[in-house]
């Protein structure tokens, strides 16, 4: 099995994730500016699951760059990682809609997590797959943030119940460190 | 008609299927831990046609993978295999709302069989166009989970009115059989 | 522009309607068998959409095999088809809803023939675009099932009004026309 | 990372983006002619909606023509374009349940702003990447549609509160601009 297909299925369900995420903005009824008010928490929960989709994207592309074949294990590897990106969408409408409290904020975490966790067994799988001289092995090492932000996820869950707004600040910096370009450390750890 | 856009447009809509799955999950009112009990059976549900589907995308990459041109009974073939798989967020969130009782769980068997012969239809009709030395039969003849999942679905129909955990657990188990590799039963029966 | 793009386009678009079109079949509230009841016409009037989507696809690649390049035009009415198609959903499931009663089935009468227009539309940009030694412009000559089918729109429409169950009579033989291969046929209008 | 996935991913979210707006067209209880009444304005801004995807979509194919290779900066401004296109099918919806009164007329044209400018920054990091002899760049300077259509909306914003009839007509003729072909008025400007 190539990887063209694996990518194009890839691509089509994390599209479609981060579209359907919008569709938890539901039409308010009235037409004032106030009747939009409500909605703040869930929009902005929607900014910050569709920055995270769009960092899965973006690194689910260059995890897949070094492949060439496709075996069984990624295949369900992959299709793992897809499970747990698809209830995405659907903790991000809990959390807004109860403005960011406890309960919803700590199970955020958990499928943050989780997606973490689902994507470093893909990245074990396909080196696996490609042996002793694997090109992903090298590229690894130096990969700090995606050893830091499933630590900073596992902080975030128990920190929810004390203060939601500290957890998701936590969420919120995690994001940002990965949106920011930072050839400046990646020199250092080169 | 090549293969390359049966392909994507049959990627397209598996993709959207396993992701429509997702929306059965409905944001619950409420932040409280408790207010996703009655989610649980829902979510388990989704979890088993997510890896249903996850299946037939496989295997259906695998089927093509042997043909070179589309003839109109393929066309039609795969249209109407997409055509059950559709059916397949309905079951799920009909099966997962009334937590696994009798008929819904019946109805579950009686797509999933559906889906299991027009997968089979499919198969036939390509192995008509390819002829006597079809590539495609010969991989077939060893192919013991497609023969043996249909029979699972049509004793887990019945038995869904008897006792619908025994005929979800069949439907698991049939599930794990495709998910857990066999090489040393492969090898046997080559 | 090349035209793989725009059948990629189009085939997302027609992939998520024919897709779209099963959320309308809503998850009924208990779990007996005749809690269904409701939802046959709904999945009957999915069944018949299914199939015309399915058709449309199917059509709509053969139309693009001939081209080459995509001008505006072309762009233009291709976008203006897929409008169209966009809105069989909503009229399906109006129809479904209403168990075929007379307005429903005169809009989806109105629908079908726009989407048909829609079709000759583009088939005649590309033709412009193709000249005179267009490839297209010898196929569609032979293509009576093309220029026959928005007659039968045409005449379901107004018959919607009398009888209903004819005119749903007629957009199901139309279908089926296009369904079967009827290559005796085509052998005589070659 | 070369550019077929990034155009494969829009594509994708434009394609469902564009599928999604016709949910708001949901189906009216009643199978009368006038149940379609409360709908039309809905349907009007869909067609509106719908053609400024569709313009997006033609203009984002365009954009990434004459690009090789995709950097971060690009990866993450095509990411922000796609973010603003997933509001427009919310402010469409809001528009038309309400009959395209003063707030929701003038959020339509905020939405249609940040895309403007969400594509005028992705147009700005495809520059930067090409470098002092970028093809884009000799292209964009005869752009008076991209210039002049942020402009529009910036006038339609406020025009909203006095005459939400204006400001509509100020969207559509925008949409109409776009779909006009003009080679008279670019060959003046080549």
């Amino acid at each position: 099995m190539g990887k063209n297909r694996l990518e194009a299925f890839s691509d089509g369900v994390i599209a479609i994730l981060i579209t359907i995420m919008v569709l938890e903005l539901k039409v308010p009824h009235g037409d004032r500016l106030d009747t939009l008010g409500p909605l703040i928490p869930v929009f902005l929960g929607y900014v910050l699951s569709f920055v995270y989709v769009g960092i899965y994207w973006n690194n689910h592309h260059h995890l897949l760059h070094t492949l060439h074949k496709v075996t069984g294990p990624i295949l369900w590897a992959n299709l793992h990682l897809l499970f747990w990106l698809s209830l995405i969408p659907f903790t991000t409408g809990w959390m807004g809609e109860n403005h960011f409290t406890a309960v919803p904020c700590a199970l955020y975490g958990v499928v943050m997590l989780m997606c973490a966790i689902a994507y470093w067994l893909l990245q074990q799988a396909i080196m696996a797959a490609q042996g002793a001289d694997s090109l992903l092995r090298r590229a690894v090492g130096r990969d700090w943030k995606g050893n830091a932000s499933p630590l900073a996820y596992l902080a975030a869950i128990p920190l929810s119940f004390w203060s939601p707004v500290l957890a998701t600040s936590l969420y919120v910096l995690v994001a940002l460190v990965w949106l920011v370009p930072d050839r400046r450390i990646e020199h250092v750890l080169d």
